[in-house]
Order: structure tokens, then C-alpha cells, then sequence
């Protein structure tokens, strides 16, 4: 097995994260994919302060040239951010013959082109699945899961500080200003959030996603933006008494007019799977003539997310690289059974039906052997029926053991006030 | 550029979908994937049989070997369903150096340790996005996606028929039998639905996913397996009033105490994204400790769902095979800028909220001058409030144009009854 060699520009939260993964869990994933990653060099602007990560002598570097000219250097990881010179260092690694993994969603939409042309040219790569989405790996799935389809549209809750802003509006009915300070205070949006609540965040990663879906280019001047600042807590409420919720939405659209494509504070109705992503929570729907509708839903950021994106790049260029001398084993597994946990040793909370007789004193005679076995009960609903023969009785418990659920459950089925096979279910609290 | 020659083994309702789409868009696929996939031979049962969709002579054979013996045929694709003889042909064509593409869950949860094994012996890859989740692609996304994740837990609705179901009976209130009657009718339950309503198929499919997200083998008879036959509209509703949804749910866990395995219906907390997962819809969750909580959304079955899913992995074949001879163009997609449609031609509906005075005849003059540009009100809100200056006045349109709210806003924000600037957000009915 040959070792992939790495260089990474930039070592801030997302380069500490995907260096951290690296050194912690090389084994597992060596074993996952058959290649093994080696970061060689790692160019940072102060190579001698104190880091979170400690690295080999030798590895950290001010000289972007220790990265950009090293022919054992395959891919080259910028994470720098922003246009310059972040694109001068990404064309230039390009021109090394090196692939290039990027998370950088403004540079991509404004200067795409430059790098893409110039990675066709050289044929080599440019991945940045970490640039949409956070760890939900729509970029792949758009360019391999969803190939075969004519996509018909793409709409996008994909801007995290935003969700979090309008979330809050609609939960506590506060002002925009107010979920702004509180989204600061969580670090969910920087001291100066225009980029995100202005629209521009979301725009670039809809430049990004309209070239994977419509094989398109876009300019950015193209887009018609909006932001949420002019959304009041009045608008949240009445949306929600018309049935709709307010999300900043990034849609692109094929059209008989051509492409629509908008960033928007948009009402969709409550009952769609996009209404319920909340928070920082980031969400795409795909609409392709084949698949039909699709919705790919994760946190939006963060460094672990980004660094579990950036890191199926890194992996998945590793596989090819090494494919093309021996092709990769076809799936890793190991044999043998694990440890499986018993069924019995479930625990979890349950809902229970019980039929019985309208009487006094049976929900004191089924909550006693329920207590006997270590279950206890979290809440009770006994209505009034027509039925004479049996009322059904309802419990949800707190956590308790399947074992310990069955034995008091037959025993419960025993008793004579008991008129019909007690169902039970689980509860799994997502 | 080489054309990849493709196999295929049974020509059913997902058999004909992809050919179909072989046929009609090949240029298509190959402008984005830089292959040109050729349907060579079709091994089907009744090859003079009138069919829907017609082949060029010679295609169509009734001897499998015409498949499995031709040293051009680079790719096997298996739609013929159940153990044997697919186990065999699979076999048989790993063993002749081919790739194999299946949508087959039973063959893959019972056989798989055989087809794996050999599989890496002959260094070829089996590919099977189309068993679990329909055109969802959950597979590539748990084996490269989320690669570089440790999962915690994999909980998934799939099965769009037991699914169906439980929410027929969540919605109406009707039994079991009547739910499944009604799916019997739409074509979602098999006249013997026992495999999807007693949970089998579901388990089938946790076994796929539990091998990819666990790297572990799973016997089937290690999960716990139960199904919905027993589930009543009482318990959906009991469970509706308590807070929480039922759905048949598949869920694989690390635990302290090994892997947790089961196919239970289970109660999710109503405010969860898995309990908007309605009707034939699939979801997963998959739960990593990088990327954090995912989940991956879309129609579970069907013939273009499906065929979305086989077609991708034929090109992830084909691109890997293509590779190895030359590396693969980085990204296809149309320089220049196509068509954008103008924002000014966006037709959609519209959410207006206006500060007026609370006056008589304000609501007539602003719905008179909306009117007056094609713009009819759907529905209105307007509250009392203790404001003296100005009142909400809330609107909703039907589809009206940009265009005409643009301008219909520019005059009613100069009327003297208008306090403040009008705010309008666009509605989308996703």
C-alpha cells in the first residue's frame, strides 16, 4: 500500500479538526478505504506558537512553497479561505500536477472558473464537498448519487446563522436584532454577519450547487439575493397562523424561462420536511425526473462536520490516486459476528396498551407489578369509552429494561381485570 | 473515450426503467461523467415477448451465459431478484473478472459474505445503492460520504409500504387492515405483504446498512424483528396525544453492550424530522461522531427512484474503469452563461404585510389597486391591536408576477393610509 502524502495550507478550526482525525484515526480508516493519508507539510502563518494539535518536527512551515513544491505532495488541502491568495495557491498546486481539496464556498463561486478550467486542463481534481452544507455530502451526491437525473430543481436551507435567527423569531416571537445577539453569543455568527444574513453565504454556495445540478455556470451578479433583516416577528407569527414558515431559502429552478435562482426569506407550508429544520441545522431538497424529490439534512458547520467533508474528499482522492496502480479492494469489512447486544438488555422507554375493565383499583394492581419489575411510569391516559367490555388504558414509562418489560407484561396478562393481550411499543427519542 | 459494456440480467419494472434511460439520455450521461455506458446484452426469460420499450436485434437472449461468458461485458447488473439463481450468476460473474451492480436486499443480508469475499478475491467491486432507500443515495454516502466517521447509530423508515401504512392510519384513523387494504389498491403492498409488514424486508435492509456503517457482518437471525400487524389505531392515536408518531423503524446502535439490532414499530417524538416522514417515503438517520446527526430523505421505491440508483452506480463503475486507463476529466459542465430567468418574470404566491391606519375602506383601496395589477388576494389577517398609529394588515396572493407586486407595492406604499414600508416575502410551495 502506497502512503498518499498531503499538504495542507492553513491550520485554523478546520485544518486543527482534519489533522486531529488524521493522527487519531489513521488506522480505521486505512482499513475503511484501503489508502493511507500522511500529512507532509502544513503551511501556517506562525509556525512556532503554541497549537491545540502538536506536530512532528518538520511539518508545520511558513513557506507556502514547502507545500505548493513538493513532488511528493499528491493533494494539496487549502483552507485558508477568502479570494487572495487563496486562488493563486490552489492554481498554482494545479499546475504541480496535484489535486486540490478546498472548502472555500466564496472563491469557488467568484473565481470557479479559473480553477476549474485549469484542473480540466491538467486533469486533476478539485473537490469541496465541505463548502455546501457543512458534513451532509450533497456535493457528492449531486455529481455521483443523482447523475442519471435531469435535476429540476434545488432548494436550500443552507445557511446555519440565518436558520438559527429565524428559528428563534418564530420560537420566542423576538425581533430580529434580539436572535442576532443571541445567535452571536453562540457563536453561531460572526461580529460582522452580513455575509450570512444578507444572503450572500447562501448565494455562493447556490452558485455551487447550480453547477453540479444544471452543469452551469452562474454568475454571482445573477442571483437576485435578499436577507432577513426586514423579517419582523409579526411576519413569523403570521406566517405561522397561515400555515407557513419563514426560512431563508436558496432555490434554483429550471424553468421554461430559464433558470430561476434567488436567496430569499421564503413562507413554505409547515407540513413540508423543510419547515422542521431548525436551528443552525442545514437542509437541501433535490427534485431530479427520476429520483423525485430528496432531502439531505445535517448541521451546516462546525468543525467537525466540515472536517468529516473535507476528510471524504482527502479519501476519496487517495482511493482513486491508488486505484489507478492497483485497484482498491471492494469493500472493507471485517468477518465474523461482533458482540451483538442481546434484546433482552434493551433499555429504552415504552408505551404501553392495556385492556381492562373499568373498575377501581386497576390502575393501582398494574402499576404495582410495573413497579415490581423496575419499571416506573412517566404518564397515564385512561379515558371514558362507550365500550362496555374493556377500556384501553395507556402508560408511557420511563426508561426501563426489555426483560424486566416482558416478565411484568406476561404477569400483567395474567390478572383478571386484564381483558385482552397488552401491546407494547418503544419509544426511541431521537 | 472506451465504451463500458454492460450485462443486464432481467428486464422487470427497474430493468426497463434503466434501459429506458440508457437509451434516451446517453449523451447526457456521458457529457457528466465523461463515459459512454452500452447496453450489450439483456438476458430475459422471453425474449420475442411484445415489450414496452423495444431493442436493437441481437440484445435480447434467453441464455444467461451470453451475459456472463462475453469478454467484453465489463459490468453484470442483477434485477432478477430473490437467492437463486442470482446468487449464482452473481458468482459466476465475479469470477469471470466483471463488476456487479444489484438492487437485490434479501441476496445481499443472506449471501453477502459470499459475493463480498470473492468479490475482493477477483479485486472486483459489487455495487448496490439500489437495495436500501430507494434513489436515496445512502449507501455512497455511508461508504464515502460519512467515511470518516465512527457511526453511533443508523435509525431508518425503510419500508415505504409498512410506512404507508402507519400513516394512513395516524391520518384517518382507520385500522390496520383497511391501511393496508388502501396500499393493496395503490400498488404499495404486494397481494402477500408479509416481507414489508412484518418487518423482513426492513431487517434485510439493516443488515446492508449495519455491514456499511459497523463494518460488520450481521446474521439475520441476530436482529430483533418485529412488525406492524398488531399495531391499532388506538396506539396511533394514544401515541399522537402523548406527542409522538409510530413508524416502523430499523435501527442499528454502537453500544457499551455491542450492537443494538432491531425492526420495531416505534414511538419518535412528533417534533423530530423522521415523524414528517409520510406516505411511500423513506428516511435514515445516520448519527456520526464527526458530522453529528444526518439524515437522507426520499421516495424508497419505484421503478425511476430505483433506476436512479442502479445508474449511478453503473457510472461509478465506469468512471472507475475509464480511470485506470485515463484520469477522468475533473468536472463536466457548459461554459458561458446560459439563460437566467429574470427575476421581474418570478411568478409565485405572495405573503404582504402593510401597516395601515385602522380606518374604514383601507382594505377595499389596497385591494382595489392589487387588483388593478393582476394580484388576487387568497387570504387576509387583520387584528385589533393597541396600537394607535398603524395596524398589520396581512396578506396572502395566489400566483401572481414579480413584475406586478413590484409595482403594485411602489403605489400603495404612497397611499396617506400607509404608515411604513410594505413588507413582502415570497411563498414557495415546496
Amino acid at each position: 500500500m502506497k502512503k498518499i502524502q498531503i499538504g495542507m495550507i492553513g491550520l485554523g478550526t478546520v485544518g486543527t479538526g482534519v489533522a486531529k482525525v488524521l493522527q487519531e484515526r489513521a488506522a480505521l480508516l486505512e482499513e475503511k478505504t484501503g489508502t493511507r493519508l500522511f500529512l507532509k507539510k502544513v503551511c501556517v502563518q506562525h509556525p512556532d506558537r503554541k497549537r491545540e494539535l502538536s506536530f512532528p518536527k518538520g511539518i508545520l512551515t511558513r513557506n507556502v512553497h514547502h507545500v505548493l513544491d513538493d513532488p511528493e505532495i499528491q493533494i494539496v488541502l487549502e483552507l485558508i479561505g477568502g479570494i487572495h491568495p487563496a486562488k493563486e495557491y490552489i492554481m498554482e498546486a494545479l499546475r504541480r500536477g496535484k489535486h486540490v481539496v478546498t472548502a472555500n464556498k466564496a472563491l469557488l463561486a467568484e473565481e470557479g472558473r479559473d480553477i476549474f478550467r485549469l484542473a480540466e486542463q491538467k486533469k486533476r481534481r478539485v473537490q469541496f464537498e465541505a463548502s455546501v452544507g457543512g458534513g451532509i455530502p450533497i456535493i457528492k451526491s449531486l455529481k455521483e448519487g443523482l447523475v442519471s437525473n435531469r435535476i429540476q430543481a434545488i432548494l436550500g436551507i443552507i445557511n446555519g446563522t440565518s436558520n438559527f435567527i429565524l428559528t428563534r423569531m418564530t420560537e420566542t416571537g423576538c425581533t430580529f436584532g434580539e436572535a442576532l445577539k443571541e445567535a452571536q453569543k453562540r457563536g453561531y455568527a460572526e461580529r460582522n454577519p452580513s455575509l450570512d444574513i444578507d444572503g450572500v453565504d447562501s448565494a455562493h454556495k447556490l452558485v455551487i450547487l447550480a453547477l453540479l445540478g444544471f452543469g452551469q455556470e452562474v454568475p454571482l451578479d445573477r442571483i437576485s439575493i435578499e436577507g432577513i433583516r426586514h423579517v419582523s416577528p409579526k411576519d413569523t407569527q403570521y406566517a405561522g397562523e397561515l400555515g407557513y414558515r419563514v426560512k431563508l431559502l436558496a432555490i434554483a429552478k429550471q424553468t421554461s424561462q430559464g433558470l430561476e435562482l434567488r436567496v430569499q426569506p421564503t413562507l413554505i407550508p409547515k407540513g413540508h420536511p423543510l419547515a422542521f429544520v431548525n436551528g443552525a441545522y442545514n437542509a437541501i431538497t433535490v427534485r431530479g425526473d427520476l429520483v423525485g424529490e430528496t432531502i439531505f439534512y445535517g448541521e451546516g458547520a462546525g468543525r467537525l462536520p466540515t472536517s468529516s467533508a473535507v476528510l471524504s474528499d482527502l479519501l476519496d482522492l487517495a482511493q482513486r490516486i491508488q486505484e489507478r496502480d492497483s485497484p482498491a479492494p471492494p469493500l472493507h469489512f471485517k468477518s465474523g459476528v461482533k458482540r451483538i447486544k442481546p434484546m433482552a438488555s434493551l433499555s429504552t422507554r415504552y408505551y404501553f396498551r392495556f385492556s381492562v375493565v373499568d373498575r377501581p383499583g386497576v390502575l393501582s394492581q398494574i402499576s404495582r407489578l410495573l413497579g415490581r419489575h423496575r419499571i416506573s411510569i412517566a404518564s397515564v391516559i385512561q379515558k371514558e369509552t362507550h365500550q362496555r367490555r374493556s377500556v384501553p388504558l395507556i402508560m408511557v414509562t420511563h426508561e426501563a429494561l426489555e426483560r424486566d418489560v416482558h416478565r411484568a407484561i406476561q404477569k400483567i396478562d395474567r390478572l383478571g381485570v386484564v381483558k385482552a393481550r397488552s401491546i407494547f411499543l418503544r419509544i426511541e427519542e431521537v
